[in-house]
């Protein structure tokens, strides 16, 4: 979909740490053609990764242009400081998900840092592992660059073509900017799935059958790794915090309303929570669960075999290729409803196609 | 899907209050030819549930066997005693999704409530109004039934009926244990999810543009009605402000633990509040996200017009129907995975046979 046929970044690859993100960027690299070398400090989870087609082993003659740092953030200093001393000619980036406490202990340990650059793709998923990489793990997903004051603009361009030949979208950020963001936007609410999810823990299964989408949404990243949750919250401690002591506060005047309700003012206090969560989750750009890449084509099915069939039949014989889709089925009814992710640009000929064919467009 | 050929619910329905819940209601049973009857106070909102294809509007010569009253938790009470006066043959219950307070608001009233059975299905949608009605809002959902002592075997009976006419699976819990289960898996979490989207609210954009799936799916309920919300939280105060309170003591440790987090023991309660998290998500019956009612079949498609066409229509021809499909599609990548749900009793043959037709089945 994107277009693969530029690709910006020159040179060998190297990756430390062939986890999640260190396998999905070696895949993502390896597809484009470059020399992707991994290392980790698991044979296992190398020779996995490898597997995977994420790239191969390392090799005495390597001489990389640019090393990506992909441990946990406990490791993430001492790996960069090591790289930049055996490969004194590569920009080397960590893609660590706090960025202040990193650069701190880089320039507290002495080494140069002319080549370094701080980096942070904001992409993930709940499992963990080189077994759950995909390519196309940061596409359309920002990938922010936090250079040091003074950097050359070629080393902070490596990091960023690197973002952009994995269709991610480079975002320049200083490193304090970054960590209150992600405190914000990432850190905090793990730390309030946790807590939320904590308090299932023990309920009767009569309770716990009565469980809908809303407290599985709400819980769904409390299934996170801890060990690293742990080091992540420990590097950003302080802006967590924060977030938290913001946090405490509405849940002290919520606890307060709910223990005299009847009190005059207990509603209202009750209901400016409420008010101030529709306000705070309608500011988060985008709306939900869709894809904004994509142009939306719903389709009335009927509930018979071979009506899908049918119908993507027909939308080969247009030439229109799906992007993605999701059927929605109502037990019971007649029929279903096909929602359809195009290309943008194809969106109008697909509906005047099928329309022409006798499908009935409903959105 | 389901067996929609027995219809255990005789005579007339009424219904009480056209909204997302009474039009689903409403749906449902008139698909099953019941003779449905819709009241609404909104003029508009009962006109538009007409349309939807929910019912009919009242006649004076109505005589319902089965009355549901789904209006907003403050007004339910008085609708409820309203409704039994006025239909003095009619079972009548209530969709409230609060069960303690409404009966004993009954209770008070002086209205005779042998005719009378609490329930409170757990369905519900994002967006209200007839307008989000679905027939298949109750598929697979819980639909409990509080009947207070004594309560004759047939009205019980009625509403159960009624349940599993919807698709529904009825559960017996008496009113106080509903009210601690439901602050439990929703009333909580809807708090939560508020505060923390209440957080997001004024935030600069470069930190939301950073958003990702987590605190998405945290925050989404955080979008919920509040005028709703505070008179279900007013009506189940007690329960809800009794697990917050807990979830309060571990946030003190948190925020604590995060002040000083290179104090001895710091890294170890965070760690315990996170792994507290792990167990108790992990004690929510069935996956996340996954329709427990169908199997899954997992299918390699290229990325080519017309491959998922031929899939599907290779399907049709198998004579297999498909009940739900997700496309995990990778952009720069050549292939895609089709996710088909289909019936548990026909994916042996489903895989065989798409096997013996080329296809690569990878899960």
């Amino acid at each position: 979909v994107a277009n693969t046929t530029i690709t910006r970044t020159s040179g060998q690859v190297r990756i430390v740490g062939a986890g999640l993100l260190g396998a999905s960027i070696g895949l993502g690299l390896a597809e484009r053609g470059i020399d992707v070398v991994l290392a980790d400090a698991s044979r296992a989870g190398l020779g996995l990764a490898i597997d995977y087609g994420a790239g191969r082993a390392a090799r005495v003659d390597d001489d990389p242009s640019l090393i990506l740092v992909a441990v946990p953030p406990d490791a993430a200093a001492s790996v960069v400081a090591a790289e930049l001393t055996a490969f004194p000619r590569a920009t080397v980036t960590d893609v660590t998900s706090v960025k202040v406490a990193v650069q701190a202990e880089l320039e507290a340990s002495g080494v140069e840092l002319s080549r370094y650059v701080g980096s942070h793709p904001l992409a993930g998923r709940e499992r963990g592992g080189a077994i759950s990489a995909r390519a196309d793990l940061f596409t359309g997903r920002p990938w922010v660059v936090c250079p040091r004051p003074g950097l050359a603009a070629d080393r902070i361009a490596a990091v960023e073509h690197l973002a952009l030949d994995l269709h991610a979208t480079p975002v320049e950020l200083d490193a304090a900017a970054h960590d209150a963001a992600v405190a914000l936007v990432s850190h905090a609410p793990q730390v309030i799935s946790s807590l939320m999810a904590k308090r299932l823990d023990g309920a009767p299964p009569s309770a716990l059958g009565l469980a809908g989408q809303g407290v599985r949404d709400v819980t769904r990243i409390a299934a996170s790794d801890p060990e690293l949750w742990v080091q992540i919250l420990a590097a950003n401690a302080s802006a967590v915090a924060e977030i938290l002591r913001g946090l405490r506060a509405d849940l002290d005047d919520t606890i307060a309303a709910l223990t005299d309700v009847e009190a005059a003012g207990s509603r209202r206090t009750i209901a400016q929570e409420l008010a101030g969560g529709n306000v705070g989750v309608a500011s988060l750009p985008g709306k939900h669960g869709q894809d904004l890449r994509f142009a939306s084509v719903v389709v009335r099915v009927d509930d018979t075999p071979g009506e899908l069939g049918r119908l993507f039949g027909e939308l080969g014989d247009i030439g229109v290729n799906i992007e993605d889709l999701r059927l929605e089925h109502s037990p019971g009814a007649q029929f279903g409803l096909a929602e359809i992710a195009v290309m943008p640009e194809v969106r109008t000929r697909t509906v005047d196609d099928l329309t022409a064919r006798g499908w009935s467009i409903v959105g």
